[in-house]
This record gives structure tokens, sequence and C-alpha cells, in this order.
């Protein structure tokens, strides 16, 4: 059978009986309009995206390719492998294939009738060899940063980007609660971490979380228990872990877990790629009280937090204030990692990635905007005996907030 | 209890008892002379390698920051986060902490007692934004690109580097052994992949893989049952499978395996950032005699190029030679993907990340050499039915070669 005919005829009812949603040409046309505005406020004369989740977002698809958008008229898709699955996935309508880089200006020409003045590109994760071969390919054309323009739209979602987050909280939810039933004495933390996964990848978790950097890997077995739970290492957050190698050296290790030790389970879940992520407290028999009480904390900072969460809220106040509070509940030291070491953020803004506006945290004095969504997580490490903490994601609402992390917030004594 | 001295007292011997395996400070020497020999040849006074694995390869640790190397006097490790422990993990002896770029010229200058008059960075990853970063920095230094003498370097294994894909390919095998008990008439391809990555990371698969790429993303789940099998997509791979969503468009779905089809798995393992990349093929009942015969001829073309992988053979050559053996076996149009949408390479080389030197494909002519490892991996692609393939992961040896992913090569028919 001819796979492009296959694709035409079969591919799109049988992507949606399997769970395929597809983003509408509304959505598309919302983001575009968008867009739009940032371009038109910096001159931009056209926009060419190219980083898989900027595409996505824009594009409704992620098969290898770029996305031209001109100021005005219509946008392009140039796919380079599987042009017609992108037309089924995509409801952007130009669509030509890809063939080379030296081809690229002149479909470019034959679509809008003129090489743009104007292109910006996302300078914040473009390779510079792709620099130097877009400057050859537009020689008179002057290349801009289009990075900001691309992060201050995505960072209001749609109810349409909601409700996938909401349908990645409900996959995190089967994974904590199937947690309690696999969780056992003895068992290592990779060996945990990996049933877990299991359970979220049989309810829809796609595997892959994203984080839009070139150093940092972000991944869903955060187990960690007792003493690896005080070890910081390389990601910049209150804990790393110990990890598998100095190769992998965050996240869950050989070591097996046992009872009264604090177990964190930070676990993110990605559906149609929007990922949540949460934090919850497991132990086998009762935690230690030193741990209990430092939980108690973490929430009451989180509760805190979430109180105040509406639109206007300042960012950087919310987070100055969480310092204030741990420090008079007697968790300075501990408080976001140990001295010299902490962090200095409490919720990272989360979506297609894992590093999105806003983040509640030093330097960010901007307001709360209805739409925006992010991870909330205080956590206390206390280094050579473990660390807590809790994590919700949620969506600022018109008049506060709404949690699409939706576990029970209890500790999860087994 | 302080960090920095928990740490220092008990932190390696922590991880060795949980298996982490060190980088000698021999491992790393032998890898510094030869990239000074690169750098030589292309008068490169320094190097400065930030791309986590390059900097891996030649720091034995991960933690965040940068490696600066001059092309005489000793390496100098920057360290962002975590020291202490970076000073456990690698054998490099002159570390100092990384507050702010700002910093940087004034550090390398205190090590070696000048500013460089040319640096090499990699440019085939570093972002615009970084590089226009390096030019404000360093405003009187040469950037040079370091690209080509990383990846040459690279490409030659060392007996340790060997022994750790070696342990990689024992993962795997023990995966594959337990998939077939998994295995279930019904079950989902994603609940079996699933299960699959869970009991990889039971073993010590670290659970990411790797790949040199803005927008290619490795993973491990690639589980194609039937006609998913003969749907090509995002990646540059025969068939890419229909995956969860537009966002993820690419391995296990959540389509049924069933009796009688052919079910391709293939699934690469990591032990300390090491990574083996193999492919076998499952039925419940038999596979229908259409796919055993492709099988046969994948099998026949694998065992063609094997049978003339030694230190000398011409990448290229090889190549070409399986393009004429399917052709003959009467599999032209269906072999590596569907007509116009067939790859042009049977084999990738593999180590720290699946897009390695050398490539068994079309445009690279070149000889194989003692220590190179690459995926070897002929497939068949029948559009709306199936198909069919076999991988291992091999080094090139003295007078010819080594299978590192040791499964039993037969159908697994459960």
């Amino acid at each position: 059978m001819n796979h492009d005919i296959w694709i035409r005829q079969e591919f799109r009812e049988l992507s949606r009986s399997l769970g395929f949603r597809y983003t509408s040409s509304e959505e598309v046309e919302n983001r575009l309009t968008r867009i739009r505005t940032g371009m038109k406020k910096q001159e931009m004369e056209s926009l060419l995206v190219i980083q898989k989740m900027n595409f996505y977002y824009l594009s409704g698809t992620t098969q290898d390719g770029f996305l031209f958008i001109p100021l005005e008229g219509k946008p392009l898709l140039m796919i380079k492998r599987e042009l017609e699955r992108a037309k089924v996935e995509s409801p952007i309508k130009d669509t030509v294939p890809f063939r080379s880089f030296r081809e690229m200006p002149s479909l470019i020409q034959s679509h809008t009738g003129k090489v743009p003045n104007s292109l910006g590109l996302e300078l914040d994760v473009l390779p510079v060899r792709d620099y130097f071969k877009f400057q050859d390919l537009f020689p008179g054309t002057r290349l801009m940063d289009a990075f900001s323009i691309l992060r201050e739209i995505r960072k209001i979602k749609s109810p349409f980007e909601i409700d996938l987050m909401r349908e990645a909280g409900e996959i995190g939810r089967k994974v904590y609660q199937e947690a309690k039933k696999i969780l056992k004495d003895g068992m290592t933390e990779i060996e945990f971490g990996g049933l877990l996964e299991a359970v979220a990848k049989r309810n829809g978790h796609e595997g892959l979380l994203r984080v839009r950097s070139l150093n940092y890997e972000a991944y869903s077995w955060h187990v960690l228990s007792g003493l690896t739970g005080g070890i910081v290492s390389q990601s910049d957050s209150p804990m790393g872990g110990l990890g598998l190698s100095p190769a992998f050296p965050v996240g869950a290790s050989f070591k097996a877990m046992k009872a009264n030790e604090p177990i964190l389970v930070d676990f993110g879940t990605c559906y149609h790629g929007y990922q949540v992520d949460e934090t919850r407290m497991f132990s086998i028999g009762k935690m230690k009280p030193k741990f209990i009480d430092a939980y108690k904390t973490c929430k009451e900072i989180h509760d805190a937090v979430l109180g105040e969460s509406k639109p206007g809220a300042d960012c950087e106040a919310l987070f100055v204030k969480t310092l204030r509070l741990a420090e008079k509940l007697g968790y300075k030291d501990s408080y976001l990692g140990p001295p010299g070491l902490q962090t200095r953020f409490i919720a990272h803004g989360i979506g297609l990635e894992l590093n999105e506006l806003p983040f509640i945290a030093q330097g960010h004095s901007y307001p709360l905007e209805e739409g925006m969504t992010f991870s909330l997580e205080p956590k206390i490490v206390f280094p050579g005996e473990g660390s807590v903490g809790i994590e919700n994601t949620v969506v600022v609402t018109e008049k506060g907030y709404e949690i699409l992390t939706p576990v029970g917030q209890e500790i999860f004594q087994v």
C-alpha cells in the first residue's frame, strides 16, 4: 500500500480512536494573532519557528520542519519528512515539502512574494551553526531574537491547554494512588520510580518531560529516600538526589527504601505535550517526627502562597514572604536547600516546558495573571538525613486558583 | 549537618556502594591528550566545553559547569552549583566555583596567566544567545568551532567505555528476556513499553537516551505492532509509529497488540551515560509468513554487514551493498521505509549519544576503525500492515567485531 494514500485515508480516524486530540484552527489563529501583536511591537517582519515546542504550539504538529510566520498574510509550514501526517495534524493550510536549506529563501519568496527585511529566530536555543546558515541564506535580512515574544505569549494558557493539563493531572492522580500499593520495604528507589513510570505510561503519560535548556534534563523518576534526599546535585532544585551514576547524578538511585524514612516522590506527567508536576511524601511505617513537622511547614507555606494566588499578586513578593515564614517557623537554614545551596524560587511556570513564566522567585517582580500555570514546591532539606516537600500545579483563575493535581495532600504511609 | 562536609566525608563510599563507577585520572588524561592533538592541528589555543556529554567525557562529572582546556597547562573545572560533589566525581584537580559569566575571563586569567587568543566552542549545539555572551566576555579572542574535534575523539571508544556499553547490553538482555513473560494479547503498546522500562530501570537503565540535536528526542518505548509499524513520522528512522499524541508522534501508542501481528520492539538502554540500541521481533502466536520472510531478509542483511565489519571497511560501500542485497531479495520498495520516505543509513554510531560517528550510510565514505561502536538496524516497512527488523550494537575489534547486545536473534513468539 502507498504510505501517503494510507495516511490520507486512514490516519485521522485511527489516531482519534486511539486518543489523539488535535489543536483546532481557532486555537492556532488565536495564538498567531497574539504573536503578531508581539512581532509588530518589535518591528519584526517575519518569524521562523524551529524549536519543537514553539513549533507545536503554533502549528499543532511536531513533524520535523519550520513554520514561517509573516507579520501579514498566511503562515507557511515547511515539512522535512512526513508531509502527509503533518497535513492531518496541523490546521495550517499552506504546507510544502522542505528538501534543503538552500531552497528555503525561494520557498518563502514564492509564498509571500518577497524575502523578508527582518526575521525572528529563537536565539535562546538555536545553535550557532544554524544561525550562521541563516545569515548566509538571508544576507540582506536582519536576524532578530524572537525569544521573549514567544515566551510571553505562551505564559497565558487557553482553556484547551488547561484542559490538557487537567488530563495530565488525572494521570498523576492515578500514579500516586497506585504508588501506595507498589511501595515495599527494601525496594530500591529506582525500581519504585520505574514502576510508577509504568503506571503513568499505561494511563497516557508521554514519558519525556521537556525543559528549555541546553544541558538541563527533566525526568519523572525523582524518588529520594532518607539520606539521598539530603544530596544537592546538578539541577537547580533544593535536592537532586544520588541518581544512578556520574552521568545521571539526579533522581532515584539503587538505595533501598527503609522504614520510617521520608520518601519524597516528585513525579511529573505529560499529556499531549502538557505537563504537570507534583510532589508527595511517602513512608513505610511512621515517618520520624522531625520530618513530619518539616512537612507541616511546607504545607503551611504552600497554603499561604496559594491563599494569595490571584491575578495581580506580585511573584517576587510572594517568594520573599515564604522566606520570612520559613524563618519564623524555624527553617531558615533548611528551607529550599542547605545554606549556600538554597534555590531562589518556590514555583516555576509550566506547560509544554518545565521552565516557563511565571517564576515565583527572587528577581521576578511581575503580577500573576489569569491563565498562568505554575508548580509550587516548598521543600526542606536536611543533609545526611533526608528531605520533605509538597508540590502542586495550579492555574490562576479570575478570582484565585484551581489545583490541577488532585491527589490528597496527606503523607502516604504504607 | 553541613552539606559540604557530609559530601566530603560520606559521598564517595556511599555512591560506590550503590553502583557508581568513576572515570579514572588516566582515562581523562588520555582523552585530554587526544583532544589537544586536534586543537593543535586547528591552531586552537583553548577550548571551553559546555555541552553535558562532552563535559562528562572530558571531566568525569555532569555537575553544572564549564571545563576550560588550554592547549598547554592544566584544565580548569568551573562549577556552578555542587562543587564538592564535582570534586568527588572528577579526577580534574583544579576546580573553582562559578558564580557568574562576568567572572569567567578573570577565573581563566588567574588559572593560565592570560586571556586566550582563540577559544573553541561547541557551535553545533551552543545557543546563539550564549555565543553573543562569549563575544562580549572575550572581545579580543577568536571564537572557533570545536564541533569536529570533539566528535572525532569520541568516535573511538576506550576499553573502559566499551565495558560500560557491555553493561548496558546486559541490562537490555534482561529486558528482552522478561519481555516474553510480560507480553499479552490485548495489552496496549504503551503499557508494554512502560513495563519494559520498569524492568530496565530496576536493572540500572538511566531512563533517558541522549541524542545531539535541538529537536530530535530519543526514547526507549519504541513498540510498534501491526499497522502502527507502517507509519512514518518525525524521526529519521524507517518507521516512527503512531505515538500518543501530536506532541509525541512516535513510539508506542494506545493500540492493543493482537495475535499474529509483527510486534517490533526497538529498545535502547543506558548505563553510566553509555547507550546500546537493539531491536527484536515479537509475536503473539505465529507471525504471518510475509513478515517472517521479511525478517529473514533483515537478518541476512544484518549478517552480511557484520561479516564485512572490520577495520578498513568503507562505511558507504557497506551501505550501498545492503541496497543491492535488499533489491535482489525483492524488498527494494520496503527496505528502510516506504518509497519516497526511505532512510539513507543502516547503522549509526553510538556511545554517550545516539548519533555519533560512524554512520554506515550514503555519503559516509570513511573506514571503520578499531574501537568504533555502532548500532546496525536493517528494517522493512509495509504501510498499513506493519514492519520488521533486527538491530544490534557492536564494537569494531582488531579483526572484526563483537556484539554488545547479547540477546538471542530469533523471533520471540509467545
